[in-house]
């Protein structure tokens, strides 16, 4: 008999060589029905996998992550028996499940694999998953696995088995189909109800450039055909919202090859939009108590050295910056907590004074491989929303709770209401791999911990994830299409104030280091707003938006009527402008919604007599012709129920 | 006889041989007896010189430059005579007047000159000066006058004569001394009435780091000795204000040796204060028409290749910046025109949309030698309050008039009501300098000179002395101390818009190039506010200063009351903070001056029973005891009064 331990912590006996299923099968017949992966001991294992020795183990569902890997991952062998039975002599390579589905990358030799020939094949694999034909792994000798693909002339499989240890080789089988693999798949072929070709694209096999170039084949599968429908749907809506359509669309901001890749230029319309989310920002913290600081883009390559980043991240970033007469080498700066923490060393402080925090929408510089840019989310230079806070440790947990609110504050205004958070904390099984004192360990820790449960986060604890230099919190949200993302992080710093020898003088007359904590609620202005025009796909927060409203005289004898509407708007502090192109008013709305502006004031013979203006929203909605004074109201409360005051 | 031309135009007639002292002479007698130096036919001569041919004669007294640098350059050969008699055996090297006085680079061998000396030579040359010695310029062999200083020694003078060619060398006599000299001296050092040696400095002969160092003495004269004296106390003011200085009292802003020289960290007092500058004129733009960009600090070396600069600057620059794994190259941006260029190039434009007004607070890099670097005014990363007009030739007259109406508001709200400015254009003899048509060169210089003189600016005409770009204009102002100092400047520019290739559709649906014009009213952030901590001393305008006033309660029991006068003034955007230290309101209020807050608000017992403030005006003017309303009224109409809306 064995032991085997649920996560709720229930201790199960079974016989050896019991398998998950069957202890999912104890525990309930529907549970049975759903489990398809499984975790033993860390392992990942198959449901069917005979369990010899006690240990513990997690059951997974289409519910869980792990899940649905397994799901993706099978689905890769279905989809790679259905490629070579159309196909014949073609070289599978690998075939691992992804974030959203799964892909194979494949030598298709003489053939070409296109758009037009994916109905055939989601067809044919399809057919095979209502085989429900049981995956079967079984171990084979490296001898008998080499032998196998060098017949079948696949010398990236060749290579894959030569890297293996004998002993360790498995294949698994299902139907007529059979592949190399580690394992990690769901009982049989019969629970994947529909199967879709993505897309294709060019890969080099492993990554190398100078390899032979590979098609991968990009899949997703489900247990229902309706999720697959939703999931389409939301494919097809997520390309209307790519930030960088839409960034083009308004007009926000473009890229020159000539500046560089990976450099975007903000055109009027986006600057104004990252100005207002800086002012909000601003405002917000200066209640919070920080102030502002101002320091340059480059650093001496010594002030990295001290920090540490030129030894960890010096050769992979962009080179030092020489100087033509004199021994000087200069960095971009990757990150701006060594140029605060020299602001903080200007001069002596005392506890009284703690503590210190010192913002700056500091814009940084990292290398990104050209291959590795993508729109606005992966850049070469972003401007955080960064701040570093210098406290005595006493003070870590208030601090630590105010930049939650902030941060939850910063959320809750753009609309992010659906967020969860992540502890990150030390292993406490390989304490060398930690800079600071266990003590100091254990307050963060447990001010992080205490802080997200006092502000009722939904939060995970994970250990050992937290940096050498301390724990952190990480806040993901979900956008409108349910994607998640990482955006704000918080961090405990106690290495920084080591290496520049930070120092206050305590209540004791003696000198102390104070910790810093690295803070950025948006994370970076690049990456949020484009995760903001993805989430709202342009219909940004009233108070947000480039243009609030846009004035359409229906002629052009309401010119002056229409100056007058847009000046007591602009007193009023709302962002206008007039349409006085010679077009029909149909066609001026047509582009006023495809430029999302939210309120479109029609002013005509009757408008004018009657000193009001017709209010369409954008979408549709007829607000009727109402008085301007009505209309700026109407506009101050929409704001005022989104963009409330930050209160510390 | 010869034709004398004078600079108002008439012609007269004098004897050949006369010289400029006749001709002032023949003019009036006071004339001649303040006549120190002239130019004739574009060279500088004696006033004692023979002018043997027709010819345009300008006459300089000491209130001209010209005359100010013949005065301290005679004034040089007068403290070198002191110094040869008094040290003999040291070398004379090269002795110039500067903006300020003059300098004279000695080899001093085995003697030390230093502070103590000063009085003793200081008394000896005006002892020499009172002598009403003659300067005599006379013509030496090159033979001869390399005999002359083999023999003493001076290998420094050898060098010299070796590099000029036999019968341009000339000699310069007064009393026992002699030098070598090109000329451009005053009559005799009897109007020389007050000298000052103001100290010495190390300086490598002919500025190389490889040759021998040199002792550096620098000097003033006077024609009186008010002058002197009166120049001495605004070196002394100088020595108060020096914004180096101020800016550590004031905790504005501070340097790292770690983050590197010449790259200024902003601190929060001085970082606010940068950004009350930037909303200032950001306010302003606005109204005039200006949308603002945001761009990165790097850009492609291939964009400089395209603007021309890297060819002209990139070997003295900061060097490019290459990256780990592809062939590419970027560069710290030196200016923000060639990025702003390319948001110019992002789309299509109509003559209809034009101009476009571009304007970003862009932060640039540009090398300097560590020896050069100076506070804030010389550094190697700045912010330029930059902005480019691309419009059609048509709009320059009206786009230059505004900006020189910017500009103007910007100098006035800031208290530099003495302003110069002066209009650089072309050479007319060498057009080949020149890049753009001849057409456009003249209407931009005509659109300059007619703007400038519509706009009632007190200019002078710089010819060839336009960038090769275009003509431009700058604005000079005087400071409180009476120095001048070059702030904004306003340039056309032909040469951009070719190299970009960038162009805009005409009313004749061809496309044709816009004009571009570069200009920065404070020039950079950087360089402009050292220059206002000098003008002002600290005390900047009241809406600008940072901290408007400061709470001072009597004692701990007072500090409630204190706080509800703050929260009052903050309500009224008054910016102000409560010393609530436990130290006596004498101290305070002496902080408090030296920290330059424009008011004080003392509360007490009285105060705070009659619901009032006392208030101390910054310098000791007692406004009494009066309400919150009151003060706060009073502080509006103060910044009213500075502080005009920028009216289009």
């Amino acid at each position: 008999m064995i032991a085997i331990t649920l996560p709720d912590g229930t201790v199960k006996e079974f016989a050896k060589g019991s398998t998950p299923m069957d202890v999912a099968n104890s525990i309930s017949a529907g549970l049975a029905r759903n489990v398809i992966s499984a975790k033993f001991n860390d392992t990942v294992v198959e449901s069917v996998t005979p369990l010899n020795e006690n240990g513990n183990l997690i059951l997974y569902t289409w519910n869980d992550k792990e899940g649905k890997k397994a799901f993706w991952h099978s689905t890769s062998h279905i989809v790679a028996q259905a490629l070579e039975e159309r196909y014949p002599g073609i070289k599978l390579t690998i075939g691992p499940a992804i974030d959203n589905g799964f892909y194979y990358d494949v030598d298709f030799g003489e053939h070409t694999f296109s758009e037009k020939d994916f109905p055939e094949i989601e067809k044919r694999a399809l057919e095979i998953a209502r085989g429900k034909h049981d995956f079967k792994l079984h171990a084979v000798s490296k001898a008998d696995a080499l032998s196998l693909y060098k017949e079948q002339g696949n010398e990236f499989k060749v290579e894959l088995i030569e890297n293996l240890e004998d002993g360790t080789i498995t294949f698994c089988d299902h139907d007529t189909f059979t592949d190399l693999c580690r394992g990690g798949h769901i009982p049989n072929t019969g629970i994947v109800k529909a199967i879709k070709i993505l897309n294709v694209a060019g890969a080099y096999w492993r990554g190398d450039e100078n390899k032979p170039q590979l098609t991968r084949v990009y899949g997703i599968s489900f247990p229902k055909q309706k999720e697959l429908t939703e999931y389409l749907e939301m494919l097809e809506e997520a390309k209307k919202r790519d930030h960088r359509k839409l960034g083009k669309e308004l007009e926000l901001f473009t890229f020159s090859q000539k500046v560089g890749q990976g450099l975007p230029l903000w055109l009027p319309k986006g600057a104004a939009l990252r100005e207002r989310l800086e002012h909000f920002l601003k405002k917000a913290q200066k209640k919070a108590g920080y102030e502002m600081v101002v320091t340059p883009h480059i650093g001496s390559k010594e002030l990295y050295v001290t920090s540490g980043h030129y030894e960890k991240y010096g050769a992979d970033s962009f080179q030092p910056i020489r100087t033509p007469k004199e021994n000087e080498e200069f960095l971009l700066k990757p990150m701006n907590c060594p140029h605060h923490c020299e602001i903080y060393n200007a001069r002596p402080f005392s506890y009284r004074e703690l503590p210190k925090r010192y913002a700056e929408f500091g814009t940084v510089y990292r290398y990104e491989q050209s291959g590795e840019l993508h729109g606005l989310t992966r850049v070469r230079g972003f401007t955080q929303d960064d701040a570093h806070i210098f406290c005595t440790p006493e003070q870590l947990d208030q601090e630590f709770k105010n930049v939650i609110d902030l941060s939850l504050y910063v959320l809750g205004s753009l609309g992010f209401d659906n967020f969860t958070a992540q502890v990150s904390i030390r292993d406490l099984d390989t304490p060398e791999k930690y800079i600071g004192s266990v003590d100091n360990w254990e307050k963060a820790e447990n001010a992080i911990i205490n802080a997200a449960t006092e502000k009722g986060l939904d939060f995970v604890i994970e250990k050992g994830e937290a940096a050498f230099y301390g724990p952190k919190l990480d806040f993901m949200v979900k956008d409108a299409l349910g994607r998640q993302w990482q955006l704000g992080t918080i961090q405990v710093d106690y290495n920084l104030p080591e290496r520049f020898d930070l120092t206050y003088k305590g209540s004791d007359n003696e000198l102390h280091r104070p910790v810093m904590i690295h803070r950025a609620p948006f994370g970076s202005m690049e990456r949020f707003i484009a995760l903001l025009l993805e989430h709202t796909g342009g219909n940004f927060p009233l108070w947000l938006i480039p243009e609030q409203a846009i004035v359409l005289p229906v002629s052009e004898k309401h010119e002056i009527y229409a100056e007058k509407v847009l000046s007591s708007l602009e007193n009023n502090e709302i962002r206008a402008q007039i349409d006085a192109r010679s077009e029909t008013v149909g066609k001026k709305i047509r582009e006023a919604e495809m430029n999302k502006i939210p309120f479109m004031l029609i002013v005509g013979e009757n408008e004018e007599e009657a000193n009001t203006i017709s209010v369409r929203r954008h979408g549709g909605e007829d607000l009727g012709s109402i008085s301007i004074k009505k209309f700026t109201d109407l506009v101050a409360t929409e704001i005022n129920s989104t963009l409330k005051s930050f209160v510390n």
